[in-house]
């Protein structure tokens, strides 16, 4: 089995094309759109309580028969009541981020479930592989929400980790069409991770002020930064600026923790407060200006990369 | 015609693979090899005084009779001087970057001279078509040397300028292997130009001792840094912890300009100072270990690419 099928047969979608799971951005709504038109559906725990993931899995799985998977933050506080639910709903993948792999994989796997974990680096990439995780997602510096401290981009990333892993490879950050999926697969990656762009869905619990401000979004409109709390790729928008500031005054960790604060990524992605709320995207939110429904998505998605294979295959090579 | 044969016809060169002109490591050894082996070579005027460009060009048309260019950083000092040789010595094409390319575009165009103009976001790129440029290179975070504010990479960046320009497009900013040309024609590129690989050629005029601590970067080695003054992709080396110094008491711009002095690129790239020197570098140093003669690259490039483009023909399309 190369490492192509080894994903078919994790994801067992129509397309290798996974839909992130982000924190107030992907619930069963969109989860479920985007696994019923031939993708990945990913759902994103990071922002919910136990009670709210067990509602969410409950309508995932009237909404769709198809294979799907959580997003697991790793220094999520509920965890251990999440993998419960996650056993408990029989969900067939996690996808898990923000912590070591070593903690949860055997217990997950265990329980039948196929698990990904997403790296920043060659290095933790390698550590995943040694956990016994089925795959790894190979987020780069363009990707938004939290990512890695040493800013490696997409494209220098997967052919390294590619290299260094026997297990499958999704490439994640930066990718908004099928341009960029034959880009990663040139790349060596066996499928994409794909979050701006289904953010900017009509299913995606995005308030929709926010996707509204992600369409007018102009190049140059996100930065990553915090990197003395966890790196995260921001919208620049009033509250990026006090953080500006307070770098400007010589604030410490403790400073920079005081002024985020608590449930400002809610504030600003699913209760629509530009000003002051936490607004997480990747980088290619300052080239997408449609909101679609996710089918739509995908179906562009896909007809973009067999156009991008076609123009490449009358490449002349040399 | 279309965009790759608008730059083939600039180019003229067997491979639309630009050896990028790079100060202290590019001078007519490198350039000239890169240009017999196939590729586009480019002399890095950046570093020259007005005499040492003018026997750089000398022993150019010695040892190729090859078509190549000189970049010129438009904000050199004696950049009038520059163009004059570069107009003396009949010089094919001029890569201009670091300035406004409306000032000079003209006058180059009217002595016969191709331009091509490095960029950073599409708004620029819009902005050197309208100066007449006759392609332009689009440079990602991940590149070495100076390279733009937004940190847009390579990966985001491509499409967008492809799509935003009727001029050819170069890729640059992490492509070190043909995987990276193929994924860089998927996004859109024309051509591809290259760095960080030929600093470590045998034909680079980098110092040895550099050459040798690019061997041994790791990934997450380089860090782009000094925004203030231009933001420039920096090996961590003792200069750089310095310059985070500066950052951590509050440097303001001019605190910053007096730390790097003037002479610090030579004294690292030229001289092997690899404590005080400013050693630039794009991040895919922390993925190469060989130094090679630039021919043995130039055809690892491309049997890379053909090889990367023979799996994607076999990709199954959706």
């Amino acid at each position: 089995m190369n490492k192509s099928e080894a994903l078919q047969n994790i994801l067992q979608s129509k397309y290798p094309i996974i839909q992130a799971g982000m924190v107030w951005c992907s619930g069963w709504r969109l989860a479920a759109a985007s696994c019923n038109a031939g993708a990945f559906g990913v759902i994103g725990a990071g922002s919910m309580y136990p009670e709210i993931l067990d509602e969410h899995l409950s309508k995932m799985r009237l909404n769709t028969n198809k294979r799907f998977a959580v997003n697991l933050p790793l220094m999520y506080p509920s965890i251990e009541e999440h993998i419960e639910l996650i056993i408990t709903h029989k969900v067939p993948v996690v996808i898990t981020s923000a912590g070591s792999p070593s903690k949860y994989t055997g217990l997950l796997k265990e329980a039948g479930i196929k698990v990904m974990h997403l790296v920043s680096s060659v290095a933790h990439a390698i550590k995943a592989e040694q956990a016994g995780v089925d795959a790894v997602i190979a987020e780069g510096f363009e990707a938004g929400g939290h990512n890695g401290r040493d800013e490696t981009t997409t494209f220098v990333l997967c052919p390294s980790v590619a290299e260094a892993v026997s297990i499958p490879l999704v490439a994640a950050g930066g990718i908004r069409d099928g341009r960029g999926i034959a880009a990663a697969f040139a790349l060596g990656a066996n499928g994409v991770q794909i979050g701006s762009r289904f953010v900017l869905s009509e299913e995606s619990s995005a308030h929709q002020a926010f996707k509204n401000l992600l369409r007018e979004t102009d190049e140059g409109g996100t930065s990553l930064t915090l990197k003395e709390l966890a790196p995260v790729r921001l919208i620049k928008n009033k509250f990026f600026e006090d953080i500006m500031d307070a770098y400007k005054q010589g604030a410490d960790q403790s400073e920079l923790r005081a002024l985020l604060g608590r449930g400002r990524a809610k504030k600003g992605m699913f209760e629509g407060d530009l000003d002051d709320g936490e607004l997480e995207i990747g980088q290619v939110a300052g080239y997408i200006s449609e909101i679609l429904p996710a089918a739509e998505i995908v179906n562009s998605l896909v007809s973009e990369f067999n156009e991008t294979l076609d123009k490449l295959g009358k490449t002349a090579t040399w």
